[in-house]
């Protein structure tokens, strides 16, 4: 039973986070039964739940694995060392989960023709304001 | 002749802004003469080249339209305000180019394939740390 945690920084601004949260039940209906049963949002700071949370209610939910994916675009300390430190210390806190981390977005391949497609779907759909 | 040019936030890290322009030079050689002949990136603060001086640059290496896209994943003041205000000053000066705003990259569809594809592929492949 797989479970994917997608940590964002977490913001002041609460549409922001909600945003997040959104983004993870549409994963979790694309993913459905697939990759993982359940998808979650976590922070880092700022927002609810925080990523020990959010692990630890993915274990709750009967997980016996959480992916932890780094919902960042850069690879600065929040990436580097903030979520890692986090991660470690739910492992300590769940010793008999695998908890894993996976390469934040902004590293990921695909991240590349996501950027066209985007930039250049919508101009052929008439759909840009200018 | 259609340039791209991708909008990050800025960063004290100059290392976070070079791995965007980093991704601007990988994107350009993948849609290499297709959508978009050059691809740079700009920046809201913090580093060079500004929104305004990156469609000045696109447009005197020969674009005569410019795609802004923001690359940022949540609808914040950033992309609401502060992103098509520097696009406005852009038109402002050089009104004989089309200078488009695009979604922002957390507005993508397929961003929530990437992010799957981004923590399931890993863990097949065997290189995520543990």
């Amino acid at each position: 039973m797989r479970a994917l945690l997608v940590v964002a920084h977490g913001s002041r601004r609460e549409a922001s986070n909600e945003e997040v949260r959104k983004l993870c039940r549409r994963i979790e209906q694309e993913a459905a039964g697939e990759e993982f049963f359940l998808v979650r949002a976590g922070f880092l700071e700022l927002a609810e739940p925080s990523i020990v949370e959010g692990i630890g209610q993915c274990i709750e939910a009967g997980a016996d694995q959480v992916v932890v994916l780094p919902y960042f675009l850069s690879a600065g300390r929040h990436v580097s060392e903030d979520i890692p430190a986090e991660v470690e210390k739910a492992r300590q806190r769940h010793p008999h989960a695998s908890i894993v981390l996976a390469p934040y977005l902004g590293s990921a391949p695909g991240v590349a023709g996501l950027l066209v497609q985007l930039a250049a779907g919508g101009m052929r759909d008439g759909d840009f304001t200018e």
